[in-house]
């Protein structure tokens, strides 16, 4: 009765898609859990194990016992197992390796020596390449065998004896074709390819250009080693997504609803902590300029919407600055042109402003000359601020450094001191004139 | 010669991958784009034109003569082309049907008829279907004959005779399996399917879960319509991450670099004057406690640390919502958790924040008491903060509301309002009491 209730159990759970059979699987306590690596083979839980979050995998890998893990790791992709490893300590990893066959474990250790965020650590090793000779007959062949273990079986890349790239056809051109056929004459040899050093972000856009399904990724002398399929590109490009809001929200890293309040104040506090020193210097700024302020009190009402409008604008400028760098529009249209654009824009909007809270200051108000310091504030701010919004970003960019530094809130600061700076001396220069 | 000069550059541009044919057409002068539609039949054109963007589209249509234009949208996919029609005006579109062949018209009809943003909308009929009773051979002669049209032939969707989806196999089956068998013995039944309504972000992330390469779209009675492809979801997903840089930026539909300054000013301008009215409220508040800054001119250097503090915290918790709301990750932890855990977290950064500045105040300016007042402040407005920063999306997104309005902006704006409050009303109480 037990092997009865055992088998529909896996029954009815090998039925259900891996994606949702990992979903079921974390719901479970730890008891269950204990049994369901009873119950499924190393090679079924790999699926399971593949659809965990990193930090998930790290709990549930220990509770596996060493022979199961090791089996577990030999049936998983070897871009899957790499990226887990990738977390790990070295000496951990290496005493896995040891454990699992000798194949796979070199198809695993071979990604984990490409740098984070290449096209070579997130490449699979999985895929199929054929011969220029072979028959469409051989070839179809060869899929019946190797097929199931493949991540994607659309396209057939062909390779020379070397190994190196020289065409790639699709099993739409290959079922299209007479089974007598050779690859050479229905092959294309002008084949889109990315270096193992490649920018992930970059094999995103080009997959993206060229709607891709995969693209191939080769070494220095074209040897094709290993392919980037459409669903780590999403990926990619989800990673990289969260990572511009982090970047413009200073949040970056912990935009993670499913982390503690603790974990996540610790991640962000410090941002917070950084931005109030230097919110010191705004204080520093009006500290100078308190004669002026004494002598017209009225002019600190206005200095949170000075501030929040150049901010605002600042803000806008980084939004477009770090979109056209994740689309790659910015390459297309040049440094520049885009910062030109920025700062007209910038001004336009100042002016539009600037005449709008003049005439509303002098008509709420009936103080015209207030009108004209804050109006002409905001003119001149704006405009500086959509330069500092965009040139900021783009510099960093082009210094390979961490745009992190750009980010938002820092941009925000920035653009307060200095229109403070021109709000205060704006108003100073014309007080001593009146 | 003049024969086989347009036989050499159409045998070199007809070799380019569509996308760089598109890339090279772009560059062309008016007088060369006419003669690439002499030297290009109306399909080959049509691969050009579906990588252009509508903007240009337009503009390129309009040099197309009438019969061209109409072949050109028969060769296209049908949703490409209802994209395109989409943005014309509605007596334009009905001229064009006019001239399509009926078939092709009647397909993009039925695509214009969905809303925007909904699977219907994005979905391509081109798509392959079998019957449960067909063998391999028969399938893979069906492939020979419509797999050149087909937008994938990957998976092959199993339909009854009344064209219901009944199941899904894919090519990798077909090929390892003998050419006799019926596809019924090896299809999956299960198959997971979205309804023609469904929200486009939704279908994206089931395609994203379950690594699909497409998903196909059905209607209340489970008739099989089309597909949504990965590359469409590829495209859904910039777009949703378009948007929300936008939304946390005020800056929504005028992140493109490719617009002109004037375009940009006319679209961003709007939302900094509307954002300088409110700013209007912080010059109120701050007007109400004039006789509490007259006192103390000094407060008034702190007044954009606080409100800087609030406004970045707020904007922390503004990235959590929207990443939560785009990954699907709120549903699964439920609205109340995410607020509480933004609360605890927005609190002990304030606790963190409060005390960091109450001793440096206290060191710097040697004034315990306005670092009291300042650090006390900081405390209340960063809990504050992240409580608007997180409920004001969520709670927009729930009444399906135009999440727009409670972009980056808006919340700083009103974290600003609240937390001079805050800071002024703690001042005025602890200078009474003095």
């Amino acid at each position: 009765a037990i092997k009865e209730e055992l088998d529909e159990f896996r029954r009815l759970f090998l039925e259900l898609h891996p994606a949702d059979q990992t979903e079921v699987f974390l719901r479970l306590e730890e008891s269950e859990r204990k049994r369901v690596y009873e119950f499924l083979s190393p090679e079924e839980f790999a699926e399971i194990f593949e659809g965990l979050e990193i930090d998930e995998q790290k709990a549930i890998a220990l509770e596996l016992n060493d022979y199961y893990a090791a089996e577990m790791f030999n049936k998983m992709y070897a871009d899957d197992v790499a990226d887990f490893f990738g977390e790990l300590q070295q000496e951990h990893v290496e005493d896995i390796l040891q454990a699992m066959n000798k194949e796979d474990a070199d198809d695993v250790q071979e990604l984990l020596m490409y740098e984070d965020n290449t096209a070579g650590s997130i490449m699979t090793k999985e895929f199929i390449s054929v011969k220029a000779s072979h028959t469409v007959a051989e070839v179809i062949e060869l899929l019946r065998e190797k097929g199931p273990d493949a991540e994607t079986i659309y396209y057939l890349y062909v390779v020379d004896e070397a190994g190196k790239l020289v065409g790639v056809t699709s099993i739409r051109d290959l079922i299209t074709s007479m089974s007598d056929e050779t690859i050479e004459t229905f092959m294309s040899s002008r084949v889109v390819s990315v270096h193992v050093k490649t920018d992930q972000e970059e094999v995103a856009q080009l997959i993206q250009k060229y709607d891709f399904l995969a693209a191939p990724v080769v070494t220095d002398h074209n040897m094709l080693v290993g392919i980037v399929t459409v669903d780590d590109v999403i990926d990619v490009l989800e990673q990289e997504a969260t990572e511009d809001v982090g970047e413009i929200t200073a949040s970056r890293g912990s935009t993670d609803v499913t982390i503690t309040s603790i974990q996540a104040a610790k991640r962000r506090a410090p941002w917070i902590v950084l931005l109030m020193f230097f919110g010191l210097g705004t204080a520093e700024v009006i500290g100078i300029f308190e004669e002026t302020l004494e002598s017209v009190v009225l002019l600190a009402a206005f200095i949170p919407m000075v501030m929040g409008s150049a901010g605002n604008t600042g803000t806008q400028s980084l939004a477009v600055a770090v979109r056209a760098l994740a689309t790659g529009t910015l390459e297309k249209r040049g440094f520049w042109k885009t910062v030109v654009r920025e700062f007209s824009t910038g001004l336009l909007i100042g002016v539009t402003c600037g005449v709008v809270i003049m005439l509303l200051l002098g008509l709420l108000y009936g103080d015209l000359f207030l009108g004209f310091i804050v109006g002409l504030s905001i003119m001149v701010s704006l405009g500086v601020a959509s330069v500092i919004g965009t040139t900021i970003p783009l510099i960093i960019n082009k210094l390979n450094m961490d745009p992190a530094i750009a980010s938002g809130p820092f941009i925000t600061t920035l653009s307060d001191v200095i229109s403070l700076m021109i709000y205060f001396t704006i108003a100073t220069s014309f007080l001593q004139h009146v």
